[in-house]
């Protein structure tokens, strides 16, 4: 029987409609949702409201569910509404009254809050993860192709010599700049909203701050109705912190279908990691990177979607908010598997050489040559006009050596600063605090 | 003349076609523009590239030029492109041929990163300090009024008693979080871009690390093809920051909105801050509240509309960027405006004592009754049948007393904490070491 | 084996991420797809492509598919692509060789976008049935309680008077006005793309206005470059017209949950209808209403998604448009399921009498009172004048009737104007043609 | 003296946070505010309302106005709130009471209501009208160049003969279906408001006929209720209905600056057209085609930033509505102005001939010579393996010659087809009966 039955038989039209999606959904939050009862009743107990013998009892079964669910052998019935119940069910089948008192001083809604928290938290360190092997995968490119020149274009035009070095190195340090958006959303994440109760707290002498320790929280959502109001807001952060990563992904996306285009050629893959046909043999359909392109900005358009469902909706809960879920959580597999495929395209990237070698690239070394005549002395306007001269009789003939020395240029490209960066970033989160919380209260 | 005009008469509807707001929109960059120039003539002078006369002319009469912008008495001339020829040109009128060598070794593209790096990391600050003001109204509220209960609202029915004290602490704290968001923008955007040259670097021996202490940068952009691409990025990311503090004002917004009307009657303010009619005199039209949430709401809007014009762009500058500055630029004053008026609303705000007293919400406290009997020992399911029964036959008289005392209740705020998360995440912005590299910069 | 792979095994991994969610997306294409055949071989058939035996052959079989889709057996094989192949190999299999000539003169590319545009139609004929339904559903309740006051509010103050009639009747109209979006999604849908081949035709004789009869099109999409772009632009608009009804059902769900709640009290529900607890009695969640709100809140996010998608991407066919499918379908059943769950709830709406005769309504009147002595003669400064001071003075005692008799008001609704409107929109579809080609292709 | 303003002053402060934009975006509103009281007067005669002296007065007057404003002559001044105050204001500064009198039985809501459709009528004129030019525009190039070919693509890879006819057909195409989403907007417009008052109705004996009459719209806005509702919602549709243009423009302006790279080198336009450099000659930045596509691709977010403005906002007036003028209203100038200058470029592009010639592009030709074949009685597979063969041996010999037929294919583009579907959406509008309506309102 649900919770919010009364004595009067909802009828099943308005439950299915209700109910939505919502068990498919759940499966993600399963693993949180114990966590989080872990903790909690182990303050139950701290503060008299659970007695040692159910603490034992119950602490000991929630970490049997907790093992069937990392070898995905739990499931939410059919009957059973929610992750929430069916862990409740499962508890008191097997131990009896105690698993229900896990119950007590929460509400549902501060159990789904600190189970989202717990889950984004982990979602959050996954995304981490893909992209940093992502981002030392470009940082080795970088490397090894420091010295390949490529044209460098400005309003796709083409203007100054580039380098594989550079290209490479720019989504590097795109992604550096990515993860202060989504240390961000960390930071909303880590906080404890359990405690919270229906958004208004509870007459019960809680320990919020046990919990939050237990957990592995940096710290509370204090007030209970900003706990509540988390909800939304959190999901907003942590989308435009995921469509930060998914906007880089999908300009190199953009980038790899025009450099693969038989017009550019600049790159290629192996021919089993791109469609093609034996009678059209020069095709070499980029549809990995397609679709790269195509999740990555419908993880974008994410951010919107879930402000166009919260925006204007007054303070306290509204059920509107159960549907963020369907789009969001997706996302993070998405996402990750984008971050993944990427760094095995990469892997196999080939990179033509000696593309400058084409005259039609002659004039992007214009600027070189008037900037090295002023460097030997000669002003600017003059040098200026000496080249434009030059090129307008046809005799100019540029030296292609690019003699770049400056921070971040061709010859000089900071990968380690990048690296440093990365780490510096990668610090502030803290992975290893939460990780060796959550170790404890599962041991 | 035009920097970019061959000897061609560049038709004259393109031409407004493509200058379009610029100059008005670069109104906002002229005081960036002129520190950027200060460092970067610095720089060159280091490098051999300006001599020391030369430097200290241009040093001079950009400092001037910087006190007549701050003195609002710069303008951009119609005949003149853009924010940073008409400081070029105005250097020149004054000092002569030594003006024009502060375009050495930048690129225009470098020029305007540097400009709106600069301007943004500005625009923060004044947001961050507009922030603060309402944030310690907000807590100043809530402690005020920490003792006057109004309903809570699930689904918008009638739920649980809450108090004005949670009321405006939870929207102080929603600012704490929003201020993670801001940071992560401050982040991104406190990186030097200068020196990128056109996005492709230079063969000049800029000294980057130079230009990036002069500026009170933390850190460079390293990869010049990667600090081109940050415009656009870096627009929005600061939007989405902006976005979080707007949706927090949008939901307080809705929130008074809903209060202020006579239905509920929990709030009102002076009759001269609201609009009404003689012949209507319990009209109080919340017109400000109104419109606090409909900008807000616009400037939710702004990160979409960044992406939608910046999507599936290739790598390279791209003229489709110079539109960003057109909403971008005015939700900075929209949104400083936002949060003063707010502020100064919050000061005049008058709260209704006693709402509880109507007994259409005596049914507030039945979740209290039945905890308030669990703690004396009854269990849960047995107190709960006695309170519905109670209930049902009419005869449950409700002590309208709330005593909750964990944290973050009614009863025990914890408005220190949430000041204190307010200070941690202010410390992590750094104004000051900002603030000092440009006094230095200007003295 | 795929069509497109070569001799070369391509790796699971890639083509794990590559089919992605197509066979689930693509069993909402089945019908259309046989339809689609059904056309296309007949013509092929009459340009002597195809042998009438082998169409004969083809036409019977394809009808049997057809009548196994519509009993719901049929079904995507794990090994095959989509939903194109597994209907080619179920032919094959049954009819042998000549099953595989229904490919002929088409390329997979035309045959998605002739399955969109049939599914797409299909799927707006139903969004128009649902609208139907409850547009009769809300002018019945418009006359049922058409004499029912309620008030009326600007700026959510209390304002003037107004109907249960009047609010009814609104969103029905508002309803007609959203038809004239879907009415362009359907003309745009209602094009034959059948014959565009990879998007820049074929060398075969083709008879495009053929398949445009056979298939009920109104029209050809002519150009074939221009059919091919019609993928992504034709989902965009329906999403556009999906949104528009989504933002009148959202707008009325958020009147519900105002007016549900204890503060207005102007409507309710009966109990099984809303989820509530026994404690608090008062308690009617209204989450059919919320959750109502929250999917069209989602649809209204949809348009942009897809333009996200599909912005800045040049002509020509793109992997990227695959992942349309992946929020648009289930937004059709999303929608529909709002529309139909909407009706049901109002068909048991209850609604509050004699809500203002409590005196908080009272100067509801007062415009009413000014402006019948405005029609006695009063100048209307004088009227208001009068009115103000009897207010001051407590004295004012307005008579509450109302007597609005002009088009559109209280007193005269125009409900048959409002549906003739809707029956005039409903006309321009022409579904009946659609319907009796569709029957003719499969009898 | 403000109409809205008791006997207390309203502080500055929050006045100008109110009044925002409003007189800048109410110039816009001028003509349609004196049409709408040139018919609004009319009627208030015909009911008693308004002496036949008032009337002669007010009207001469009124037409004085509107030719004021159409010769530039008409200023709101900073004392005074708004368009319709100032109108009020002239027209009793110059004829005395009766001027005053033109607001009887009116609101100022639903005078707004009717300037804004008023206002949108005239400008999805000039949007038609630009449309077409541009159209006629694409059409009579696709005919210029209907034997020049290019190459095709998918998936950005080399893929079909294409033709210079086939690109220019598809963009004049695509034009007619966003045509069908301005006709829907048109629709939406084309209803008349007046008379709703402040959204409930009025107790004066109005003629809402005989105004929809006057004003030449096609029908009324019966519900008074839904007349206020649709602020905000016809907004939406004409924006989503622009953003249709807009997505058509913006995805040939990436056409655009893509082939004009010279990495594919296939149009060109006039040195003065676009921008360069004497040092790097080869460079034709095409600006305005960027401008295009970032405007553009800002006006598809438009949608969104209404939706975000308006959603979950109850029913009735709010003052949120006022600000959606902001990005609107200038919007139009800024399509109509994209519409100018691509119709402007077209006329000045330089098409490449013989871009085929290039080897690089044999393999287009490979789908041509299968079919070929199997038009000749060669079976599909047979014939398919046969040049897979050559190519592989590099025995593949294509004739270049295209010779498709079909409908909408390169040697049969049916623009006169398209053309007629053009005139038939023309047709729907019915502009002619609105002038009329306009021009014996002013006469």
């Amino acid at each position: 029987m649900k919770i919010w039955q009364k004595n009067i038989d909802v009828d099943s039209f308005v439950e299915s409609f209700t109910v939505g999606k919502d068990r498919e959904m759940d499966m993600h939050l399963a693993s949180a949702d114990v966590l989080g009862s872990l903790a909690h009743t182990r303050m139950l107990n701290s503060i008299g409201l659970m007695t040692n013998e159910d603490l034992a009892a119950v602490q000991q079964e929630l970490k049997n569910i907790y093992k069937e669910i990392q070898a995905g052998q739990f499931q939410i019935e059919d009957s059973v509404e929610d992750v929430h119940s069916q862990v409740e069910m499962m508890l008191t089948q097997r131990i009896g009254d105690a698993g229900k008192k896990i119950h007590s001083g929460r509400s549902r809604n501060d159990q789904v809050l600190v189970d989202l928290k717990l889950y984004f938290r982990s979602e959050i360190h996954s995304i981490f993860n893909n992209t940093e092997v992502l981002f030392n995968e470009l940082i080795k490119l970088s490397e090894k192709y420091k010295n390949v020149l490529m044209p460098g274009y400005t309003h796709l035009q083409i203007a100054m010599p580039s380098s594989f070095g550079l290209w490479f190195g720019a989504y590097a340090e795109s992604l550096v700049d990515d993860l202060h958006m989504l240390k961000a959303a960390w930071s909303v994440c880590n906080k404890n909203p359990l405690g919270s109760a229906a958004g208004y707290g509870s007459s019960f002498p809680l320990n919020r701050t046990m919990t939050t320790e237990l957990l592995g929280f940096e710290d509370l959502n204090y007030n209970v109705v900003y706990a509540q109001m988390g909800r939304g807001k959190t999901e907003r952060i942590l989308a435009q912190a995921m469509s930060s990563i998914a906007a880089t992904l999908a300009k190199f996306a953009m980038d790899v279908t025009l450099f693969i285009n038989q017009n550019f050629g600049f790159i290629s893959f192996p021919a089993h990691l791109t469609t093609g046909s034996s009678i059209m043999p020069h095709k070499k359909n980029p549809d990995v990177f397609e679709l790269i392109r195509s999740r990555c900005n419908k993880i974008q358009a994410l951010p919107t979607e879930i402000a166009m469902m919260t925006t204007n909706l007054p303070v306290g809960y509204h059920r509107d908010l159960q549907l963020l879920k369907e789009n969001l959580f997706p996302a993070f597999q998405s996402l990750n598997e984008c971050l993944e495929i990427a760094t095995f395209m990469l892997e196999n990237i080939e990179i033509k050489d000696s593309i400058l070698d084409d005259p039609k690239y002659d004039y992007l070394f214009s600027v070189e040559v008037v900037n090295n005549e002023v460097l030997q002395g000669i002003p600017f306007r003059e040098a200026y006009k000496n080249i434009g001269l030059a090129i307008e009789e046809g005799t100019f003939q540029p030296s292609k050596e690019v003699n770049h020395t400056h921070e971040g240029s061709i010859g000089n490209l900071c990968n380690d600063h990048i690296r440093r960066m990365f780490t510096e970033v990668k610090a502030d989160f803290g992975f290893e605090k939460v990780e060796k919380a959550l170790q404890e209260l599962i041991k």
